[in-house]
């Protein structure tokens, strides 16, 4: 029988995008399907604390990279009508009148459900992200590792 | 034989990305494939009817998140180079020019080559979108039916 | 036994995008696969020479379009933070120190590793880019070739 693992790639850093991202993961893994998501670039920052942590020395740039990006999941904007934070304040009022799921109880559900989470070591280099500014639960690797995630799987969606 | 089944999940409202994605679904459908798009967040807007419909009650925000969306697929604009309009404005006309089919054409071939079109409800929820505000021929459902329609394709995109 | 194939749409234009294409594409033919990139859209700037080429008769429109888009993968911005440029030489930099490949070396190793890579003749058209503009190696097709790769392939991704 084929396989029904799901790959997703999170290198948005959107609300809306990563909304959608979790509903799928959250869905597949509901449905009994092993489900891996390998969040790189922008997808970083739903995953960063949304405290300052004290890390190892970062340069001058990842630094500054660092304090330029949102911090957690609960501080992103919308892809399209954010009006610097307004648009997705809205979406986050409309979608609790409606009882949709919010953005951190899906990152909730995701990892209760076994979802695998990994974070792209390259792209935290880049930036500057260190592993004690990540919440727990992650696993660090690169593209060899969602390449053979990919190959195990029937779906691979980049979001 | 494995199947031959798309689907493609229409996540973005630009332009652009419409075309890219109903060219897919049209060539896919025309080489004899079934093909579903699953339309959700800002793709919704180029499933509107162009004229204003008398709805069943929103909420105050769903109807200014209503009324600042685009209404249709001729009121969408470019992911990049918008400029307000023109950047949409420069490049139907180009595509006139080069013979290139319009997306209202590509969304009426779909239609025809009995593309299977849904529009995600919890998405409809959220933006205040109603089943009356949108164009004919629509399937309404959520997460679990794309992931059925995905696990029985063997191309799966998320645009 | 099922193929390992991948295919990669390139739609974006963006240097990160770009860069998470080109990884990826690198990674799965250095592991063996073969591996298809089909440019379409913004994803074509990346494959322009960075000089002016004279080229046959372009509308004015196209030429219009030639002259405000990227010449080539050293001029992309980000998707996201570019303010005008800053950002993308940021990062740059930032992937310079970092010892990450460049983009200009991506898509040379991927040329040498055997990647095809394929110019989308439609997008060519409406964006009024000719071939002689282009790098070299490349092939020239549109969605039917597109969709015949992808059905030979397990993972395909839109960027």
């Amino acid at each position: 029988m084929e396989s029904t693992n799901k790959t997703i790639i999170v290198f948005s850093g959107d609300l809306d995008k990563a909304m959608a991202a979790f509903i799928i993961a959250n869905g597949a893994a509901a449905m009994g399907d092993e489900v891996t998501m390998f969040f790189t670039f922008w997808g970083l920052n739903m995953l960063r604390k949304p405290e300052k942590v004290k890390t190892s020395k970062k340069s001058f740039l990842q630094a500054m990279f660092g304090k330029m990006m949102p911090r957690g999941a609960d501080k992103l904007g919308l892809s399209k009508m954010n009006f610097g934070g307004m648009g997705a304040k809205m979406m986050k009022l409309v979608m609790k009148q409606q009882n949709v799921t919010s953005i951190q109880e899906l990152i909730e559900s995701a990892r209760e459900q076994g979802v695998k989470m990994i974070a792209c070591n390259m792209s935290m280099d880049v930036m500057g992200i260190k592993e004690e500014e990540l919440i727990d639960g992650l696993e660090f690797a690169g593209v060899a590792t969602y390449l053979n995630e990919a190959d195990q799987s029937n779906v691979n969606l980049f979001i």
